[in-house]
């Protein structure tokens, strides 16, 4: 059972479109990058990410999308089926 | 030339599934709810709409989505294409 | 492959104890409660819990935690393990 | 259809005049300035601005005005007309 | 000279359209009305008055616009020409 | 008709004293500074100001008390006679 | 040597006015109104207040200012003689 | 080996005095209130406590402190010698 | 009678897996690391912590973790049993 | 009449031990230093001073404990005696 997720990115100012440019051209071998987009409002970067478990995702978020150069702080928010 | 948002939604507490739903149920002349996740995070639901332009997608998030019990904030980030 | 969190729970003024008390009883089919603590500092009660999946926590959290009387907000720190 | 919005602009401590005349020289070819206004309150400049999609507002806002020096951070408000 | 100023809007979720309307009805003997706009982001409608001091502006903000039903805070921008 | 306005004032850690008599000292042609106090609470230093319209209080602002070193921010609140 | 402070007053949204005039015609045995402003900005009236002593102000706020109809939250700047 | 704490009291508006004076008449088995004050600043009131353990005093916080009456929040700091 | 505590820590961006592992290979004499886990939410790694008293653990914070590279917040929860 | 403050401050991450002894050894013209406790929670350090009247207690506050290395804001509070 895959895991999917919502990355809210906050960038330093000027630098939302490298930023996405960048989360789109990452490789990271444990997770699936779904979408970017560069967005308006209270986050600059938006990414659905998703993997086959729990720390693949958290690995690709930590040595992925955190050392991308712009980011700033990432939120992160986990799809849950409640049904 | 239609145009993609993601609406981060906080719920009262315990009412997420519900919200979600709802959300889904929610039959708006004016936008195309495209997914809807219950999430972990600072947010409970978050949904992607899309619409054939901005008045519609904001009526969409204030006659639509902000009636449904149990919201009590959108934040919407609308998707931009820096490209 | 189970998942492991950390719920960092906000109570009404005066209720912690209590809430401490009616998670420790809840008997939620989705997921273990592995400790229960009512604490000083920015949280009221902090409650690890264990699922077999994130769907299964978050199920508990939503439609066990976040009804117990008294609660008023949970944050949820997700384990990963990066190594 | 064109887009509207208003940027509301916090600047360094001060800059407010500078960034202010910077954002009314700038020529961006995707967007048009309606109006700058360096304003007291919560915010340093309002800027109004006018684009003929959304794509196109959101590049004047990340590749010019957030690269005028002295700009610290930039908020959106896209007009929605509800009626 | 006349004063100028952004009236940035905070309302009660799912009122935004009806405040909107009853600024845009509003006949206030101290100042005019030049826009009213519901808005996505950090605010939900956005209000350019123009009056011929700040006493009567004032008066217009807290008499007449905070009496709107469903604003639940207003923040005010001083348009200041630094020239 | 004069303009009246608080400043309230943020200063780096240890610069209050500093901050003050700079702004005491200041020679601006725009504005009146009708006193300055060094106070105990969430500011560092209030100051009340005169001008005789809006946009010589801004410029007193802007250009005279933010670019007092040791000024991180400050927050104005206009004198607005509702009677 | 008496004690003279600023009273930040944020009030329920449109009771500025009435707030003000219920400070100015108060008759607080302990302490002297100096002024009192109704303001834009953060707050919505700013009091100065003096005082023979700081336990004489502090009940002139906690059981005068802070019982008039309408004042939500009060914060107090002490003004301190650094020289 | 005893253990020593502040408790930072917010209080509803108005209620500072009887909160502190609700404290000091408190009679918990399980902990010492070395002093009270009402003060000026973030806080209204300030609790000095004293137990033979943490659990005593975090009894007499969330039984005793919390239940009286006009009190919203408290926040602990315990006192660590880090010599 | 011992003490235990969750320690909340923010992390520089980027650096959650380098802290953990930092802070799991920490021999302070003063204090037991129960478990330290790399999390997703509004922390970046939940620590438990065990010594016989408050001052020990303390030290532990304040001298062990706090002096971790890359470590810019504690936020410390004590345990109290209310029973 | 001498007056009497709690200081609550921040200090940089890992120097609450030194910024505690720093203070400790302060030695004021203007102000006794009753107590300097280290501490958890939102603050790292409370001072209890004391003074002959506001103006010496502001003195060692902002020329004194706000110059000691580490210290990156402080919070005042005031005793009032209300009785």
């Amino acid at each position: 059972m895959s895991i999917h997720g919502y990355i809210l990115i906050e960038a330093a100012v000027g630098t939302a479109q490298r930023v996405g440019e960048s989360i789109l051209a990452l490789k990271h071998p444990d997770a699936r990058v779904l979408s970017v987009d560069t967005v308006t409002g209270p986050y600059d970067v938006i990414v659905r990410l998703e993997a086959d478990d729990l720390d693949r995702l958290g690995r690709c978020i930590t040595q992925g999308i955190q050392r991308v150069e712009g980011v700033t702080k990432t939120n992160t928010c986990l799809s849950v089926s409640l049904g």
